[in-house]
């Protein structure tokens, strides 16, 4: 948590619904000391903040820190990254021309078992935390591995470095290699349950409030291959017991369905197998869901399941093309996903762009025009549809009164008056500053410059970073 | 040029054929000060060299400038794009859910036309060679636009920043606006044939041998349906006479195709069309080629004509996913475009790694695994197939004897032991330097090193870029 009072000031832009973002100029947003968004007034600056915002809150003058968004800069909400592996992170970018099922057991499942060493654990997950903090991601849902003491341990770095998290042990009994699995589905649930008890003791606030910690625990199983029955009804049952959230994989791709129709010929779907094992919940996070059936779709709106739509690994692994604005016509609530490493990017900017690229290919690969999601849209799961996901909407996503203050400041480069390279040539005090591959040249519209931003926007954009207030990532150079 | 003979020592990595790359370690490649490669030594370092290489090239030992790739470094060849249009740069990322033709009207042809004034020709040009530069770009197919003192501008450009280039200004007498088209094709020819004299006048290397110029002219009719019948019968006359390169689109999306159709219904392809003409050629650049008859693929291998894949455009402006294996083994000659504009990005590198994504799609929509294109194959059209493509196989794209020095070096991120981001912290003396996304924890083989470069790499990796042995862009505190 932030120390002082924070007013924040300048332009602040935030999605207002799927298709719109709202654009709030000259701004003031008033943060109190536990985090939350306590004012949001329009045309107003640091003057009037304090003839008039200040009192109405009850807050000493100067007992408030303040940050202005410089010309051309804004805030937007933090990213919410609904599915990454931080366990696979060493691995981003290499996975060959496999897909799913070998490159599980090429790639993912001898590195996820490495970390059982702890201190090889504790480097990935500090840089995996580092490198997605860097881009504004403010809200991760985390697979660990099989292991207690390095989940257990990535739980902590998060609440260290202070970013908001969900992490859950990885749940497998079965079609996995013999030494990187649970011996029986009671093992699974044990360890499962230590490592729930340890998440739950490392934030105060957890134990009154679970929706009030930073980091919360989540039930786990890997996917329905990798899970017997026994092992997914326990948690489902666990995942009743405890409330908590859940996440899981599902219809990532075609020999997938196929394995999980061969191994449950009871269900008759993938989504029934979740469903029967009480693993289909309001609380459930799906990564993928790539070729669910009609009627799949239908039951997972119905069960009020999330899903988390991975672009960047669906293509690299030659998965498919997830038909979004299909589900979200059915009422399916969608966030984006990293999916590293079978994603290749640490960005949830870069998962939203290749969210408008690939709902470009369903639009030609049958679909129509009604299948492409622009530049409002992507933002708009980044953040708001992400914090559905997560179970946190109304707390994170947006600037509005009663919210957290999980927040970017973005600053877009200005190409000077000769198109050189100011920042490049160190010209100016001590070096101009690399603002990245944007390119501003003044005439652009705000809109045009979002849309600058999302296309080749990087971690050089993401001056600062802030999780319930307090400030977690500075870019070198920024003050 | 460099001013001296130049010895560069280290890693060297290349692309050996379509799918496999070389991996030169330890090694010496002395380069002339015409720019030229003499001399590739396998275990060689600078003592070696001195002792054998200087005095076998005649060499004064100290007349050399010696640069030496550090640990984990290594020197790439510069990268080709043979499709962009600098004169759209401003507009990267711009272009809503439009796409081709609706999208040249509303953001294009305006953009294009206000380049006339040449300040601002002169800031646009100067930023977009900068940046292409900047991400390792030594050689660039440029479309300039309608006007001639700007396209001679930009020729100029080139030259003086010292990137290898092709300029063409662009050639449209129909189908446009009143605002910005030429008047009739004798204009067109006329105007066309100024810029030719004035970029041949640039460079005295090229009135002995044009292929030794650094910047050479481009006939360059925009497409078909902004062409009248006329038009290109003069251009494929005028290429006839001059033996100039030529670039044009071709096939970018349905309506379009449909369109060439019906303005030219005496031809029986969009292929036939450039043909008839005198405009399908070996030395005729096509850009997208993305739905390609059977029998024009053919007839663009027969007559040597080659293919700019602009994986992020077509995807951007959904236009298709080109079959870039199938063009392949058809014998068609292709290279990679970030086709800027219509492209988000200014990165060949990004191209790439979109090559490879589209080609998965190409793969999941009704073709196979065999369609896909894995790290080295995009990374030979990156290089080796770019240099054919514009006409300068065996000259550039490779470390060989005889080849010109046009390289880049390459630098990836260390993981440190503790997972922390000491660059980002300024740690060291006068900050750490930023490497980027890529992260080597240092157990990643080479391959495995390059994926993650392919995958995570940007502008950040390229720290030294030279063409014809000059030093044409360092990053800020390189040494």
């Amino acid at each position: 948590m932030a120390s002082k009072n924070q007013l924040f000031l300048g332009l602040f832009v935030h999605s207002k619904a799927l298709d719109e973002l709202e654009y709030l100029h000259n701004t003031a947003v008033c943060v109190d000391k536990s985090g939350t968004i306590v004012a949001v007034e329009s045309e107003c600056d640091e003057a009037r903040a304090r003839e008039t915002l200040f009192p109405r809150l009850g807050w000493e003058p100067n007992e408030v820190d303040v940050v202005c968004a410089r010309e051309g800069q804004f805030f937007f909400p933090g990213f919410i990254d609904t599915h990454l592996h931080a366990s696979q992170y060493p691995n981003v970018g290499i996975f060959g021309n496999s897909t799913l099922l070998d490159w599980l057991n090429t790639y993912t499942f001898p590195m996820e078992a490495s970390l059982a060493n702890l201190a090889k654990a504790r480097r990935v997950y500090t840089r995996v935390i580092r490198k997605t903090l860097s881009h504004g991601t403010t809200c991760a849902a985390y697979y660990a591995t099989v292991d207690v003491p390095s989940t257990n341990l990535l739980a902590d770095l998060c609440f260290s470095h202070g970013q908001r998290a969900l992490v859950g042990r990885v749940c497998m009994d079965q079609l996995s290699p013999d030494y990187y699995r649970d011996a029986s589905p009671r093992d699974s649930v044990a360890a499962t349950e230590q490592s729930i008890a340890h998440i739950r003791a490392l934030d105060p606030d957890s134990h009154m409030d679970m929706s009030r910690a930073l980091v919360r625990p989540v039930i786990t199983p890997r996917f329905a291959p990798s899970c017997s029955a026994e092992l997914l009804r326990s948690l489902g049952d666990l995942a009743a017991e405890t409330n908590l959230p859940i996440q899981t994989h599902i219809s990532e791709n075609k020999p997938e369905i196929e394995l999980v129709a061969k191994l449950f010929p009871e269900h008759e779907s993938y989504a029934a197998v979740y469903d029967a094992t009480g693993l289909l919940t309001d609380r459930t996070i799906l990564a993928h869901a790539v070729h669910l059936t009609e009627k799949e779709a239908d039951l997972v709106a119905q069960r009020g399941a999330k899903v988390s739509h991975c672009p960047c690994s669906n293509s690299a692994l030659t998965s498919g093309a997830c038909p979004v604005r299909w589900l979200l016509a059915k009422g399916v609530v969608c966030g984006l996903g990293t999916d590293m490493s079978g994603g290749y990017s640490p960005s949830v900017l870069e998962a939203a762009r290749q969210a408008v690229l690939v709902s470009r290919h369903v639009a030609m690969g049958g679909g129509g025009d009604g299948d492409k999601l622009g530049v409002e849209e992507v933002l708009y799961l980044a953040t708001r549809g992400g914090a559905e996901v997560v179970g946190l909407r109304g707390k994170v996503g947006g600037f509005e009164v009663g919210m957290e203050w999980d927040a970017q400041l973005i600053g877009l480069g200005m190409v000077a008056d000769d198109g050189e390279d100011r920042a490049q040539q160190g010209e100016g005090q001590g070096g101009g500053e690399d603002d990245g591959d944007v390119d501003v040249f003044g005439w652009e519209s705000w809109p045009e410059r979002i849309a600058k931003w999302v296309f080749n926007g990087d971690d050089r954009n993401t001056k600062k970073v802030w999780v319930r207030g307090r400030l977690v990532h500075q870019r070198k150079g920024e003050w």
